[in-house]
């Protein structure tokens, strides 16, 4: 139906186990009917560097900001590295943020994180700051932090913990809620 | 008219000639002529300390909670002391997000400052984030900061230079906007 | 002996039985003989005001500004309020910086905290950013975060548990060496 | 001479005529005679991904870590994009991490940028918390933050604003004697 909304998952680890990635496809599974599920996978974006710009971004580079563009809300799901989130998302997201306006530019956005012993606590909040440079609507509740997260997975990576599968179908369709108010927003013009 | 909205004004700093008092003196003019504006002084609020809730929190704290629960939405002007928020606003904020909910909770809010080298960027980052405990709907776009303020003030602290009085007119019309978009989002619900 | 060090405790919660004033009890039994310890209590620090300062700053304040002045090292016991440290904290804190320099500038410190589901994680990333602009050497390790912290503690917020004692006595024995160290730093001289 | 300090240079920005990379050439005629100075070229990292640790990690990485190991300090230059370090810089640190120890556990950095509106300060605050992970000892004073830097710098990106040059060249001589100092570090046993 064309009134659906569609959704971009996109994970910051490539390691094919990842509990994160993992997070991901269950959310393929739990999002609600009438919303559409994509994935975009980060392995081939070369690293940032403007000089490539200049005859065009590369084609892996072209195709991540056509898929974001497309997209309704963008979903992150953030591994903990270092305090902050994966080199490999921020450097997906200098990439996607290029261009006045970015196909960033007030995208609905919603953030979650599994591993660590705080749950990506720390990752999720350098993610909201770096969100707040393209002013992105980042979703305020519910929050999804997931601590300690092995045991929540199969050693393939995917979720099985039923608990947190109801967590993760709720935040979808807050998520969805969340995508249509932000479509709303009288604020948007000031970017 | 009784479908007019309210802001409330609150200062960070109680020093007379303040730039951010003279912020929200000058938002006392600025504003929208259908929105409604107090502000509310800090001066007697006391230090933080939840055994003073025993019998009731202290009178000073429960007009503030009151105004707070009672206003559409909050607007604060944030100086900049040791790179955060100054602890006057912060001991405020500690006794205003108590209970549960809090008046705070998913509160619209606005936050501008004015100083410092950065004009109070770092300041900014702080509030956002202790906003976001309390699930505050915190506006985006436009941002509203001051670096090197003082040329833009007379000598009592009154905002005086019309490109930036300019700008906070803008900046209370967007928040107006703001704070009516913020009263649809269907995922206040879930705090 | 003359060449003790001596550290200064100061807690961000007034409350009679709170967990962060009762981990600095419990560092006034297990710090290094070698040194010397005590608190302050922050109680009677007035909301700063800049204008209080124009005939010399309130007693309470000369007080603590004086004692850090004169201990070798502050230790900070911050519970998380709002996502950061307590208004209390950061109104002493803001009182204790001013001057050029102050008495905050360059001089050593330990952070720890507890309670919250992270352990005051996010209050303790603030409170590094605070001490940044006093340019305050901040202990690196060991750290000491005490989530969901209640257990570890008697009633009366006195720290009762066996193995959070060992890792204070070790924090304290750090420090002490962190303190030492400090002093010989040849940047302190760039401030 | 064997006493020598090795100071290591490695730029966030890929591009050709990167004010930041600049820097760090301008860093290279400017750093006390004593010291030995090389830089790291990242383009040449691939993407972060623990799988491919399981046979050795790749070549490019086996050089930067090799190359961290065997300096006695880090510079880096960073670039903020989305007001944060970039995903180049983040990639090739959550590579340098790896290991227990890694070649960053403990080691003295300093940390500078170039441009925006704020000098890159939202990131250099990133890139401190990064740091704080890998226990690195962080220089604190003097800082280098160059806002709107574009007019120091000519069309291929070498600094030659006089100022700035003194500024980096007291920058280096002040790293110099962080490095020094930070090695006589008693706590770094507490990692």
């Amino acid at each position: 139906m064309s009134s659906d909304l569609s959704v971009l998952g996109i994970s910051g680890s490539l390691r094919r186990a990842s509990l994160n990635s993992g997070l991901l496809r269950a959310a393929a599974e739990l999002h609600p009917p009438s919303t559409e599920y994509a994935t975009f996978e980060l392995a081939d974006i070369p690293l940032f560097n403007s000089d490539l710009e200049s005859n065009g971004p590369p084609k892996a580079v072209v195709a991540l900001q056509e898929t974001i563009k497309h997209s309704d809300g963008l979903l992150l799901a953030v591994p903990e590295y270092n305090y902050s989130i994966s080199g490999v998302l921020k450097n997906a997201l200098d990439w996607a943020s290029r261009g006045d306006p970015s196909v960033l530019d007030g995208k609905p956005l919603a953030i979650m994180g599994a591993g660590g012993r705080y749950g990506t606590v720390r990752a999720q909040l350098h993610m909201r700051q770096i969100a707040l440079h393209n002013s992105m609507r980042v979703m305020i509740d519910p929050d999804l932090h997931l601590p300690r997260a092995r045991s929540l997975f199969d050693n393939d990576g995917n979720l099985t913990d039923a608990k947190t599968r109801d967590k993760l179908r709720a935040f979808m369709v807050a998520f969805t809620e969340w995508i249509t108010h932000s479509r709303t927003d009288p604020t948007l013009k000031y970017r």
